[in-house]
């Protein structure tokens, strides 16, 4: 036995007891007659302390030559610390050493095994082992395995199977692109890795399961953005028998039990908006409502007034930035040149100055007066001391730079508080979205969502109308979950393949399987999918997801501690059937 | 809403209620004035009745116009049933039918969906949405959710956390063959699909998580053996600071969890039995000890008595078969058929029956006087009414052959009984095994099991000495885990592969990560894994895992559903960099 206790647990009640503890050196101090060292585990730290009077010679020796991440097993007698420290849980104790073995030497790590450590993030991957050690990332997969406990928990009280899918499976070229798997005993063919269980959970629908989920790795091949990993993690789900309104219930509970015992926050019901109101009101489809700063559409009030720039432009849309009034004017200057950036695009904004007096000081005060400013302020519900911040231009080109500005603000202005979880559903997704680069028509959720009943015959005259039952889950500014009701009828899949541009044959081939179960009873079903390692970290208050996953990959999508992927044999490609180019 | 219950829960309590509910039309009867349908869900049955008296007559022909397994959504009245049916929970009700509406309509299955189908297996796989409606299918789907909760929920109470561990990893040419995936962003390059979570369990120990657990998908591109599949669950499970008996101790404590709560079976402290004993006395490392038969050796008391056959045999050893005695002269030579076919293989069977009077009669009395047979008796543990089987030959093709008719005839004789749960912890398992095919040693677990320390000296004199600290967790006669205690140091890490056949340079290409985790302090490690496919099978009584999975591949590693693996688009491989022969 290598310990009886581990080093977070003894406290005052253990003195006197003979204990062994293991694990590693995490810092040693010497000071000629008395050493410390703090030996630390998953669990916490607990000092050690060898002393000139008290340990043996050849102890006290062996513990000066430790070395920092040293594994080592310690036995030794609680005692009660000299000076105690109160903010660790083992801080009114220390052990005084009888016995050290080492377990394992250790070389100097490549980085401080420190909540702040000097390593940067290319070092931290590739001795990821050593980075795991850190409380930050180590606190982050424990917290991420307490997320994933409360899901499964929720939902099997809620009569949620959960059910494991293939992984090998089919490419559909359709959507992002597959990983693919060549099979050697079936040589020139090949597996796919699921994008996600869909079809499969859609199956089991048919197949009277009823209510499924699954947390489930996803992989898809895309040129990697930021922050992207080629496989997530998917908490995915699905039922039978149900309108929207029963799916967004259902895992409301969830998202609300989630808040409540991880983060001890009650949430009333959650709003919900449609789309359209999203794109109108927050020029995002995934607002963060823990703030205000909603859009006020000023083109009824502020065109066909001689300013040409406005005149000409499908959107006039502005915000009121709360205290912004305050800003200097070199400070404006530099929003402008912020929104002017190319990654935003705008080509300007137009500012008023809502003084504290009640009057207006704009940067078109040729163009405009107090009354129509005080027609703007009112729209973009601005108040004295305010600042509000207009963009003019193209619709979806101006609602996105707005939106960009409005979250930027919002940063600056500390109105993004971690520790707040504002939820809201977005619903009413259109059901087609076109595609610029091929100048078509795509499914804006998937080929499988349900055009909302009484548009489908909008499909032929007016596709870009028609809405769809989907809708996604929103906290704090990011997508953590997306779903939609399924067609459940051959015909209107069938429908639905042909405005997607697939021939009769490619469908047959890539989902014949899904269109023939739609023959033997397909039960009306819906269903939903929530972005496991975001949710994680946005319950967690952070913004980035890589430190909630154990082995990240790169931008590039290398595992740079294994080093892969790597080359393989020749002897490998032969059994395969493959040649590299 | 589409109900407002499901089918299985209605009683003699709603009586009056109105109700609405939706599934499928599993059966219907039509007596001319009253028909009635039963109403299928993953919950139950519900009788509907529709009777020319009380229904409208339109509702009586949709109801005379539902074929099975049409979706149908019902309203009506629960009222009292005029004969009820004691065997289903809905028995004492069923539902006057007010209003009808057919959700889907169905095609004839092609096969019955009852518990006994007449579906054979190619149909039922090809049509799995459909099989799933049938009872044995779902409720394996469901028992097998239930184990795999209680193995997170007890594994999580004991501390342990789930990390997920990458899916696109490296590929290791030792072991089995890997399923690899070509990496377009890395042209030439190929990830592969884990055999198992191994390597990065132990990173996850060198990183401090001290108590690893994972349910995970592993793959393995074997010629797949019946009742094999190229992907797999396993628990996947690890623990740092630990010696044999700590893990042993940990995983008892989960098996016996699962046997209490899941089969409401208590087991003492399982028995344990290192593998050269499990030889010896079952002549097999997963013994099934729900039953005796235990082997007798008789080399001692059956050699050097003029039969040649027994002489010249590196083995010669026994069972008795309980009531054998009982065989005509037929029977046994059936059985010596039996042990003589190619897939057995052995070369004859001496037995001897055990009379009621004490005396004995064998196939070999010219050698073997009574006092000879009443030794073979003792040492078989033979009593009056059993039959002796004897076997010779070499040591391990002996054994073998006689384990496999220790197997057949305790399942003959009913010994093998379903719901007895018999575990077994087999330790001490030889390091390495001698494969004939390369002429060369090979890890009989992984190159990463740790040798028993005090034997390390025989790797270079005697390596088929060594043994290691590794065991298996035995049940009914089935592996359902299997660990080992790790190296873990890169010292004998090195004279590990080096034993291994890996040259310096493999080594560190394959494993080289490992390696250099290994001198930043790695701590004790070892671990277990249960195949879960197997465990949840067994439990269910099973002894074919095909229909726990839920889509499970065919011998020849295809999905018959979907029809994958599958050719892909040229475009797809020159994107990749690839071409297929």
């Amino acid at each position: 036995m290598y310990r009886t206790h581990h080093c977070g647990e003894l406290n005052a009640s253990h003195i006197n007891q003979t204990v062994t503890l293991s694990g590693w050196v995490h810092k040693s101090r010497d000071k000629g007659f008395v050493a410390w060292v703090d030996l630390r585990d998953r669990y916490g730290i607990t000092q050690l302390v060898f002393d000139a009077d008290r340990t043996d010679k050849n102890l006290m020796e062996s513990a000066r030559g430790l070395g920092r991440e040293f594994v080592i097993q310690v036995t030794g007698t609680v005692i009660e610390r000299a000076s105690k420290n109160p903010n660790i849980p083992t801080g009114e104790i220390e052990i005084l050493a009888t016995a050290l073995t080492v377990l394992n030497t250790a070389k100097v790590p490549p980085f401080t095994i420190e909540d702040e450590t000097d390593g940067g993030e290319e070092l931290r991957m590739k001795y990821r082992y050593l980075d795991l050690r850190r409380n930050p990332v180590k606190n982050k997969l424990i917290f991420r395995h307490k997320v994933v406990q409360e899901v499964r928990n929720y939902l099997s009280s809620k009569e949620f199977i959960e059910v494991e899918t293939p992984y090998l499976i089919k490419s559909t070229p359709e959507g992002a692109r597959d990983f693919v798997v060549p099979s050697r005993m079936n040589e020139g063919q090949f597996y796919a890795l699921p994008q996600s269980p869909q079809t499969f959970k859609q199956l089991l629908m048919v197949g009277g399961m009823d209510k499924y989920f699954q947390i489930v790795k996803c992989f898809r091949d895309e040129d990697l953005r930021a922050d992207r990993q080629p496989e997530f993690t998917q908490i995915d789900c699905e039922m039978a028998f149900v309108e929207q309104e029963d799916i967004l219930n259902a895992f409301e509970g969830l998202t609300r039990h989630l808040l409540k015992t991880i983060k001890g926050v009650e949430v009333d019901a959650f709003p919900r908006i449609s789309y359209d109101e999203a794109m109108r009101t927050y020029g995002n489809d995934k607002p963060d409502i823990r703030f205000g700063m909603k859009f006020g559409e000023l083109n009824a009030i502020a065109q066909h007034k001689d300013f040409n720039v406005f005149n000409k432009a499908a959107l006039v849309v502005g915000i009121a930035v709360p205290g912004g009034n305050k800003y200097s004017r070199k400070d404006i200057d530099k929003l402008i040149d912020w929104v002017k950036r190319p990654q935003i695009g705008a080509l300007g904004m137009v500012y008023v100055r809502c003084n504290e007096d009640g009057s207006y000081k704009s940067s078109v005060d040729k163009f405009y007066d107090q009354d129509d400013l005080a027609k703007w302020a009112k729209a973009t519900n601005a108040k004295a001391g305010d600042l509000i911040c207009v963009l003019s231009g193209k619709t979806n080109e101006v609602r996105a730079q707005l939106s960009a500005l409005r979250m930027e603000l919002a940063g600056r202005l500390n109105l993004r508080n971690p520790k707040e979880f504002a939820p809201l559903w977005v619903t009413d997704f259109p059901l087609l979205e076109w595609d610029e680069d091929t100048q078509s028509y795509h499914a804006m959720h998937h080929p499988f969502t349900a055009p909302k009943s009484e548009q489908i015959s909008l499909l032929n005259s007016d596709p870009a109308a028609v809405k769809a039952d989907a809708y996604d889950l929103v906290l704090n500014g990011n997508e953590i979950g997306g779903g939609s009701i399924r067609i459940h009828d051959k015909t209107t899949q069938a429908l639905m393949f042909r405005h997607l541009g697939f021939t009769e044959e490619e469908s047959k081939s890539q989902f014949g399987f899904l269109m023939n179960a739609f023959e033997y009873g397909a039960p009306p079903h819906g269903g939903i999918a929530f972005g496991l390692d975001r949710l994680v970290a946005i319950l967690g208050g952070q913004e980035t997801i890589r430190d909630f996953i154990a082995f990240p990959k790169n931008n590039s999508g290398r595992d740079v501690m294994i080093d892969a992927p790597a080359p393989i044999d020749k002897a490998q490609l032969d059994e395969l059937g493959l040649k590299t180019k």
